[in-house]
């Protein structure tokens, strides 16, 4: 892999509608290497103001760890349509904070994130927490859970681009709608 | 009104999963005057493209016309989870978009467009399309339908301030979720 001399970051993004959780690995060879993890809880009085401080802070995030590349979780798939509308707008706050700095942006669904951690997409809340800690050598599983789901949607980027580098190919961008 | 002698020029938003509608109006003493009107379709092979092609080409508009404020409708109400989910990145495409320029933005209920357009909030879309063009003297009712939304709540907007300097407050920013 030509990329080796150079450690590639991934900054995984897991959008909530209060709590926005992000995670940082590093790639050590082909190890992944925890180097941050934190949650983002928007200020702002209204929806307004929340969307464009997630913005800057993800923005600010970015700035001071230089990921290559950021991998954001689509969460719509069972919530209600006032929730799905909140998330939506997370989400768009994190991906236009990443496309503004140039960086390429994937999207993998819950089931894909389970599935990359686990190995089957269908393990507990717990089961991939406990994974994380083992992948990432943690002495515990990361706290809030958010910012455990943003390293397990890392991960799961790690692991597309190993398959697409054993594969020969170049990970492909995500398609979602 | 101290703002009388610089006519205050109002973008409304109208957001959608394919096409986002955008209306400008200008105040011409009371009366709202019709600038423009016009449909972005958001190019790109994926959703991450599509919202960084909004935020862009709804920048673009915001150089070209300079509105002083940004009315945008909220169109969670009716719709499913998925739809929402899309529905809400446009929408913080397009709030991010004016939030970055330092512009007010402001959003409203589709039930309270209805309402500041028709009266009572329960005029049919042909009745709300007949009274956008009656108020901006337009020789047919504005297509495509996003273009008559969005104008419809840029004039919802123009209806709240009016209402708001008549009784000598400032127009409220609009809470929402």
């Amino acid at each position: 892999m030509p990329a080796a001399a150079t450690p590639l970051v991934i900054l995984g993004i897991d959008p909530g509608s209060v709590v926005t959780g992000y995670g940082v690995i590093r790639m050590r060879d082909v190890e992944p290497v925890l180097v941050t993890y934190g949650a983002i809880r928007p200020k702002g009085s209204d929806v307004i103001g929340r969307v464009a401080d997630l913005y800057d802070r993800v923005r600010e995030v970015i700035a001071e760890f230089a990921p290559g590349e950021v991998a954001i979780e689509e969460p719509f798939s069972r919530v209600n349509a006032r929730s799905a509308f909140v998330l939506g707008k997370a989400q768009a706050a994190a991906i236009l904070a990443a496309a503004h700095r140039g960086i390429p942006v994937f999207t993998y669904s819950p089931a894909e994130v389970k599935q990359a951690v686990t190995g089957y997409g269908r393990g507990s809340k717990e089961q991939v927490q406990e994974m994380i800690r083992l992948l990432l050598r943690m002495p515990a599983t990361p706290q809030p859970a958010d910012a455990a789901d943003a390293l397990a949607v890392a991960l799961c980027h790690q692991a597309h681009r190993r398959t697409a580098a054993l594969t020969a190919g170049a990970p492909t961008r995500r398609n979602s709608t």
